[in-house]
């Protein structure tokens, strides 16, 4: 008998590809001849292809942000608590497409793939990419699928980064821009997390100058500890008390160094598992993407220079616990942006969890993602 | 023709050294026979000891707080800008003694001292050590100096733990405590921050299980990230963004992994040179003798009754930009000081330069605690 998925889910879904042998030449100056984009769908597109969603995603994430791969999947999309029929981004309404960015690890071409050049796998000669290289090649999606104009583009962190890059690179093709969690440019200390974790990886022994694949081996120790530094910067300090405190896993000191704390269990399983399941040359482009991503520094520094082309609508939502992006920066977005005259909502939503606030169903911050999405003309007419 | 020092200056020092031969039980119920500790004193002890006053050191702190080694150093001691001839800890009027706490590796028994019962280095074998410990073993250095009670106890950050630890478990052997930048326990953030350092150091190959110094290397690939993890934490953003910004080393973006913005170079350049000074297995050491510190543990969790029995005056200090010890954590204490009806007086000092704050030279600090180290009975009547 088939699985009965939630009435609320988009139930199983299709991983989709785009090969493309058009050219693409990188803010590094460097062309990429062919490349593939793993993307998925959700919802129809309606007969005017006015209700297209795009949905970027953060440092980690992928192309798989709802539903279920099989019959037996326990584990559903990055972001299933806010895709799906009646859900805050409804696909009764609105047909979404979520991919995989250039350089990840997940099934577009990136680090880990093959370079049709050499017939080996890329590895550390794959290109960096930005921000606005994905924006680019989210460009080059669009085409493919017929979406002129996206009714909304979507993203949390390093995701709301490339909504920030569409409205000014693009101002045409998006009616509705949400950006949550995000900032205009990361700051120093931002820049010095991802330089640890970066280091983490690079000084591995085993990282072999990002050959790793060919020797057979992986980077585990770096890759451990750039997810941890990185972990800790999710959570906040009141998050991580109210789940750890100081609890013990023996209910006493043991005077070694092993596990002691809770938060270091928790933290070394984050580490295991994500080394497992992420490649290391894709982790470094990703914080190098982060840490490159200024779009005011082509306008003087001047963000609001920068934004002034923006035509579309902006919601842009922060966490009052989140101290990798804090409130503040989300702040410097909507003062740009009403320095402007633009239509903007902002919202500071009161949420414990920090930076992974994003990820959430929180209430608060949901419902106002739905009502958000529900006033966007063309949304109610789907198919 | 001998050097000129400043006339504030402490001038030349040299460490000294106690040999203890009696043994020590230790917190994690390990026994050391004979243990040796290094210290430097700088002013003159008075007649009746009433003018001792002794400097608690931080995680990568030591014996050597104030004036120069030789003729020709050119590096001052760690707090040299605080202790001297009228300076804010006046060694006109006090008689200072700094040391290297036990288990360090700037000349105290530590990790990296020979084991005299093996004749081999420690290394991984010379016992965790907790705050208690080294409380009780500055106790044996005060009775070996002949000194009941200190005219003050001072410290900050790991320092003041110190200085807290004193008032809970020696009330009668000190009538005032300094606690500046410290907190009464880490928080759960804190001890991750800390286990990544470890994790870093424990899974560099080049850490032998801490047998490093017999296999003829260092885990300075470890070391390195520890240090550039704790730095972070040990500035503010705001301290970060002023120092560094975004500013690049080259003016453009270079997309690869050498160093592009200068926070990157400054961080590898702080790990680099930790890596070549300090010992793996102290800083190991140091990072859990953080974790396990709680004095309030064997008081039912309860700060308040722990601090019941202190009886000197205090005197705490923290600053608004430092997030490792926030200055909420420095309320902690003093609010459970206030609920005992305790002499404490409390000041947040406005500094922009976060953790780090208490190694600078901010005037309104060091007014602060030159104003209260002169309040000191005794300490105006040297020699």
């Amino acid at each position: 008998m088939p699985r009965i998925f939630p009435a609320d889910s988009v139930g199983l879904v299709t991983p989709q590809r785009m090969d493309v042998n058009e050219p693409l030449t990188l803010a590094c100056a460097r062309v990429l001849d062919s490349y593939t984009l793993v993307y998925e769908t959700y919802g129809t597109l309606n007969a005017d292809k006015s209700n297209a969603v795009l949905i970027c995603h953060a440092l980690s994430g992928h192309h798989h942000a709802a539903g279920y791969h099989h019959e037996n999947d326990t584990k559903a999309g990055w972001w299933d608590n806010c895709i799906g029929p009646n859900k805050a981004i409804d696909t009764n309404q609105f047909f979404v497409v979520a991919l995989n960015n250039l350089g990840g690890c997940h099934g577009s071409s990136g680090p880990s793939s093959l370079n049709p050049e050499t017939g080996r796998i890329y590895g550390p000669d794959f290109p960096l990419v930005t921000v606005r290289d994905w924006v680019q090649v989210q460009a080059r999606l669009s085409d493919y699928l017929g979406i002129d104009c996206w009714a909304a583009i979507v993203g949390g962190s390093l995701g709301g980064m490339q909504v920030l890059q569409w409205a000014v690179d693009f101002p045409a093709r998006l009616r509705s821009a949400v950006i949550i969690a995000s900032a205009p440019k990361l700051s120093a200390q931002n820049i010095a997390f991802n330089e640890v974790a970066r280091q983490s990886i690079l000084s591995d022994p085993d990282f072999h100058g990002g050959r790793y694949t060919e020797m057979d081996t992986i980077p585990k120790r770096g890759l451990i500890l750039a997810r941890m530094v990185g972990h800790i910067t999710y959570l906040s300090d009141d998050a991580m008390k109210q789940k750890f405190g100081r609890d013990l896993k023996s209910g006493k000191f043991l005077y070694g160094y092993d596990v002691e704390f809770q938060v270091e269990s928790y933290l070394r399983h984050q580490g295991e598992v994500f080394s497992q399941n992420f490649d290391a040359n894709t982790y470094l482009l990703m914080t190098k993407a982060l840490d490159y991503f200024d779009p005011a520094r082509e306008f003087d520094d001047n963000l609001q220079t920068a934004l002034a082309r923006a035509t579309c609508r902006f919601l842009v939502i922060s966490f009052t616990t989140d101290w990798r992006f804090a409130p503040e920066r989300s702040q410097e977005i909507v003062n740009a942006l009403m320095a402007q005259g633009k239509q903007v909502a902002y919202a500071d939503i009161d949420a414990p969890q920090g930076h992974d606030s994003f990820l959430f169903p929180i209430p608060r911050y949901v419902t106002l993602l739905k009502n958000f999405m529900n006033s966007i003309d063309g949304g109610r007419h789907a198919s």
